[in-house]
């Protein structure tokens, strides 16, 4: 495996941004490509059978691309399909439910955690599974909270009506006395400050990100994966042109949102066709 | 033609139900067959060439069911794809554009008319220029509410919520003095009257789907191809067994939608792949 390969990252749609600015953040020596679904988002309504087939065909436009560690930075892919993608490439495959349980279990010990994120993510349990897995006592309660990433995507972040969502979605966790609450959708990041008012200073929010960033940078150093040219981009900033971004549709969009998520668009932003290939075999 | 085949109805998703019940309470002697493109829902915020491509592929699976004509019940793919969805299929096709356009003419005469949709029709212009074909003056105001329909379709439509969002999105059109409203979603009708307290009761709601029933019974008498067995389904109950239902995913979330919208769910409601086959021949 060559150490200066990318490292790829996929996403439903423009959420996973959020998880890319972790990555670069921590981890300035490396190169990204991103992959946004944006031609088939959201995920988080969708069922098992088709977030896997949309993830491994992410999944295997990025491997085709040459990467050397894919992130799945979607939590919907990474609570459904894991076993799935790792199935179809050879990469080493980071999710972020583990990274994100393992700091929320961190931040809270024994004491209960909840967990916000998709319906989809909510009925696999896969948060609930990994914490519990992590930990023998203290509870999980999880809440779906499908409203939030349209709130998010629209700019409607900082808004009443924001906080009148967050209010009724977490309403249900003002009498579980939580430690910590894993923002488990790669768009709550986005709403962190409407959230963290609505359950009070004393929750812990776990952004699934900054957690698997770290993990990547473990999993880097283990493998003897990082890439060698220590100094050449210690200088680098977010979006320019040593990432390369690819969306499946609506580019113009897709710019438009991830200057609003992280403050500027990307370099480099080219629009694929990624399916139909699979169906030449199997029909 | 046969004129007992059944109608063939498409839209994004769920929201085309409101179509479909405009269509049913219209024409009690005709059946359905409903395809909800479930797998691929929104369109309202893709581009042109997305939309066409889904638009074509449902509009050939509904063909090859056998349907004597297409309603394109999704504004987006009314206002994006109607030329492509024309020469896929060799049924008639209607659209829900122009019979809400002429609806809102009929309502405003030369007053002022608004229009809310979904980003991509309001980008396309396509009711601003339906309208001002059909009257020579009075002026259009346009407004993409995307939030509309995720708080139609998880059940907010009845919340504060909505009138928060609903204010701000429509509180332009304060000054245009308004004579119409289109709800150029098929969503939109959800939040009927959230949107009617907001604008005030001077302004007619111009609902698409019964001014699209309209169109089709007219076509349907002046073709030759009303169903002939005029008594047979006058007892008819919306979502029975007569109209047939397919999604391209997760069934059960569109139940349990269907059952909000229009009280009652699908009794034959089946699970459909229909991509896929175009891409054997093109690639």
């Amino acid at each position: 495996m060559d150490r200066n390969l990318p490292i790829g990252i996929f996403d439903s749609g423009v959420g996973g941004l959020t998880v890319y600015k972790a990555l670069h953040e921590r981890l300035p020596n490396e190169r990204f490509v991103y992959l946004g679904d944006t031609a088939r988002v959201p995920y988080g309504t969708k069922s098992l059978a088709t977030v896997e087939r949309y993830a491994v065909e992410n999944s295997r436009f990025l491997a085709a691309h040459g990467i050397k560690l894919l992130v799945v930075a979607c939590n919907t892919a990474s609570a459904l399909a894991l076993p799935a993608i790792r199935a179809a490439v050879k990469v080493p495959v980071i999710g972020v439910i583990e990274p994100g349980s393992r700091a929320a279990v961190d931040a809270a010990q024994d004491a209960n955690i909840g967990v916000i994120a998709t319906e989809a993510t909510i009925q696999s349990r896969a948060y609930a599974r990994a914490i519990t897995s992590m930990r023998p006592t203290g509870q999980v309660f999880e809440k779906a909270c499908p409203l939030f990433v349209p709130l998010a995507e629209e700019g409607w972040a900082d808004s009443d009506v924001a906080r009148n969502v967050a209010r009724d979605y977490l309403s249900e966790f003002t009498n579980t006395s939580l430690a910590a609450l894993v923002l488990g959708c790669t768009h709550y990041p986005i709403l962190r400050d409407v959230i963290g008012e609505t359950v009070g200073s004393n929750v812990t929010l776990i952004d699934s990100g900054a957690a698997t960033a770290r993990d990547v940078e473990s999993l880097l150093e283990s493998s003897a994966l990082t890439h060698d040219a220590l100094s050449l981009y210690q200088e680098r900033e977010l979006c320019d042109d040593l990432d390369h971004f690819y969306v499946t549709d609506a580019a113009e969009r897709f710019a438009k949102v991830a200057e609003r998520f992280l403050g500027s668009a990307p370099s480099i932003l080219e629009a694929v066709e990624i399916w139909g290939h699979d169906e030449l075999r199997t029909h």
